[in-house]
C-alpha cells in the first residue's frame, strides 16, 4: 500500500503527515488556515513540487472558510492575499504557481456570492489533487515498460507518494513493477542536507514492500562503476520548454554519471510541473536555503563559524543528458508544447 | 598557522587530537597502549591514511614501553601480537601496513636486547613521522605551481594536518599558496557519512586563515557546471602501480564531473600510499563500515528498519581520470616504479 500524503481533515482543515518527522513518528496535521499551510511548505512539512501545489489549492480554501459570509470583493481580496502568502513559501517549483493561478482563474470565473465562489474553489482544489493522483497513475503506466523484471534502479530525493496526491512520479513506475511481482530494488540516495531519500523515500517504498538501500550521495558513483545500476528516475520541480529541469540538488551529478556510464536516465513529472513560458533552465530561480541545514546536525554544530557554506535547493539538469520524460501524457521528448 | 594532529606526550604515550569532536570541542587524547591507538583508529578518533601509519608506529613504540625489561624474544612477541592488532583496525589505507612492516624490519635488524630494540623502535617511528612531514612540505611545494592566484580548488573529505604528520596532503599546496599570499578560494564537500569535510577540512582551513566553503556532497556537480571549480585536489589511501587508487567514497565521482567539464583532477599522496604489490585498484581492498553511520543522526534514526544500508568507506578512481599525481618526489605519472 503507498502513503497518503494529503487529505481534508473532517473540520475542513488541510490535514497533512508531518515529513519532518519521518521515519521515526508518524505525524498528522490538521493545518486550519492559509498561514499554517504556508508555514507548512516553507519549513518543509510538506514537500515535493505536485504535493505543494495540492497543499497551496487546499490550503487556500481552508483559509477561506471563515470569510464564505463576506461580500465577494472582500473575499476575492482575501483570496489574493492568501495566494500571495502561499506563492512566496517557495520559488522554484512552478507547480505551486500553477495551482494558484488555476485557483484565481477558477475564482474569477465563477459568478455570485463569496460563497459560490469558495464551493467553486473547493471543488477546483479538489480537482487539482485528484488530476495528480491519476497524472501519477498515467506517469507509473508510460513508465512501467522502461522497468523490467531484475531492475536496479538509482533515485534521488523523494518524487514519491510523499510528494505527490497519488503514487509519486519518479516511484510510480517502481510501484506498478512492483505490483505486478517483479521482482526490482531500488537504490535510494539519502540527499542531503534534509535526507529525503534516506528518511521518506525509503520510508515509503518500506511501506509498500518494495525492496531498497540507502546509501550515502557520494557513493552513488561506486555503484555506477560496478554496474549495479540499471536506470536513473528523478522527479522534477519545472521543467523548460527546452526539456532542461530543476530537481533536487545533487540531480545534476547523477545525470553526468549516467550519461558517463551509459545508463538511461529518465524524469518522471506530471504536466504541472512543465513552465512552458521559460526558453531554457538558466530562467529558473534557484532557491538558495538557510547554511543551517548544513552547519547543524542532531543539535550540533559540525562546521566551524570562520568557514562559508553554500546550500542550493536544486539544480539544473539540460535536456540532453535525459534519455526521455515520463510523462502523464506519455515517454516524450523536447521541446514540449502546449 | 596549520593545525598538528599528533605528538609525544610526555608519559611517552600517543598524543592525539580526537577528531571526532571537532570542530565544536578540541579535545587531546594521550593514548598510553597499542590497544587504545589501535581503537582510536578503528573509531576513527584518529584517520587519514598517512596519520594513520604514524599513529600505528608510535603507538607499538608506546605499547612496548613496558616490556622493554623482558627478553628478546618475549619482546618480539610482544611486537607481533601488538602490530597485529593495530593491523586489523582498518584495510585500505596501505600506510598503515608499510609503517608496521618497516617497524617489523627495524626491530628485526637490531641486534641486542629488549630495551636496544625498543630504542630503534622508537627512532624509526619518530622517522616515520619527520619523513611524512618532510613528504608533506615536498608535495606542497610541488603542486604550489598548479594553484594560481584566484584558483577556486574543491576538495573532499580530509587530506590535510589532520590526515598526516604534517601540513597534509590535498592541502599542502593549498597551504603553501596562501602562505605566500594568493587569494585562493577551497570549496569543501561536507563528506557523508562521517563530514571529515565539514568538520576537519573546513576547522583546519580556518584555523590557517585560508578561505573555505561547505556543500552538500552532491551540490558538487552544480559547482561544477557554473565553472566555479578550477582544479580538484584529493588525497589517497592507496595507490596501485598503474595509479588506480582508492580515497574517501565520493571521489570517483568527482574524478567523473572533473573530467566531463574539463578540469584539472589531482591526487596528492606520499610515496608511503604506493602499493607496487598491486597491479591495478580492483586488488584494493574496500572497507564496509557499519550501517549505523548512515542510519542514525545525532541520535535520530533518520532510515527506517525495513530498508538496507550500504556504507562503503572508499571508491576507486581508475588511473585515466587523473591530471597527475602530486606526490613528495613530484609531479608524476603512472606507472609507478620503485
Amino acid at each position: 500500500m503507498t502513503v497518503q500524503a494529503i487529505t481534508w481533515a473532517p473540520s475542513g482543515a488541510v490535514r497533512i503527515i508531518d515529513q519532518r518527522a519521518l521515519p521515526e513518528t508518524h505525524v498528522t496535521r490538521d493545518l486550519e488556515s492559509a498561514a499554517l499551510v504556508a508555514d507548512a511548505i516553507r519549513t518543509m512539512q510538506v514537500r515535493g513540487a505536485p504535493l505543494i501545489g495540492i497543499a497551496a489549492a487546499m490550503g487556500l480554501v481552508t483559509g477561506l472558510r471563515s470569510h464564505r459570509g463576506e461580500a465577494r470583493d472582500t473575499f476575492l481580496q482575501q483570496l489574493g492575499e492568501q495566494s500571495a502568502l502561499l506563492a512566496a513559501t517557495r520559488p522554484t517549483a512552478v507547480n505551486l504557481r500553477w495551482a494558484l493561478d488555476r485557483m484565481a482563474r477558477a475564482a474569477a470565473e465563477t459568478p455570485g456570492d463569496a460563497s459560490s465562489v469558495w464551493e467553486r474553489l473547493h471543488a477546483e482544489a479538489s480537482s487539482i489533487w485528484e488530476e495528480d493522483r491519476a497524472m501519477c497513475r498515467h506517469i507509473g503506466e508510460h513508465g512501467l515498460p522502461l522497468v523490467p523484471e531484475g531492475a536496479k534502479i538509482l533515485t534521488h530525493c523523494n518524487a514519491g507518494a510523499l510528494a505527490t496526491g497519488g503514487i509519486g512520479t519518479a516511484l510510480a513506475p517502481l510501484y506498478l513493477a512492483h505490483e505486478q511481482g517483479r521482482a526490482i530494488h531500488v537504490y535510494v540516495d539519502e540527499t542531503r542536507p534534509l535526507l529525503q531519500g534516506a528518511r521518506l523515500t525509503a520510508w515509503e517504498l518500506s511501506q509498500a514492500g518494495v525492496a531498497c538501500t540507502v546509501l550515502a550521495d557520494g557513493a552513488a558513483a561506486a555503484l555506477f562503476r560496478a554496474a549495479r545500476v540499471d536506470l536513473v528516475i528523478v522527479g522534477a520541480d519545472r521543467i523548460a520548454k527546452n526539456g532542461d529541469f530543476a530537481n533536487k540538488i545533487g540531480t545534476y551529478g547523477l545525470a553526468v554519471l549516467a550519461r558517463h556510464h551509459g545508463v538511461p536516465f529518465y524524469c518522471a513529472a506530471p504536466s504541472s510541473t512543465l513552465d512552458l513560458s521559460i526558453a531554457d533552465g538558466d530562467a529558473i530561480p534557484i532557491e538558495e536555503r538557510d547554511g543551517g541545514e548544513l552547519r547543524s546536525l542532531g543539535g550540533r554544530s559540525v562546521i566551524p563559524a570562520g568557514a562559508g557554506v553554500m546550500n542550493p535547493a536544486f539544480d539544473v539538469t539540460p535536456a540532453r543528458y535525459v534519455t526521455s520524460y515520463i510523462m502523464d501524457r506519455g515517454v516524450l521528448r523536447p521541446p514540449f508544447g502546449a
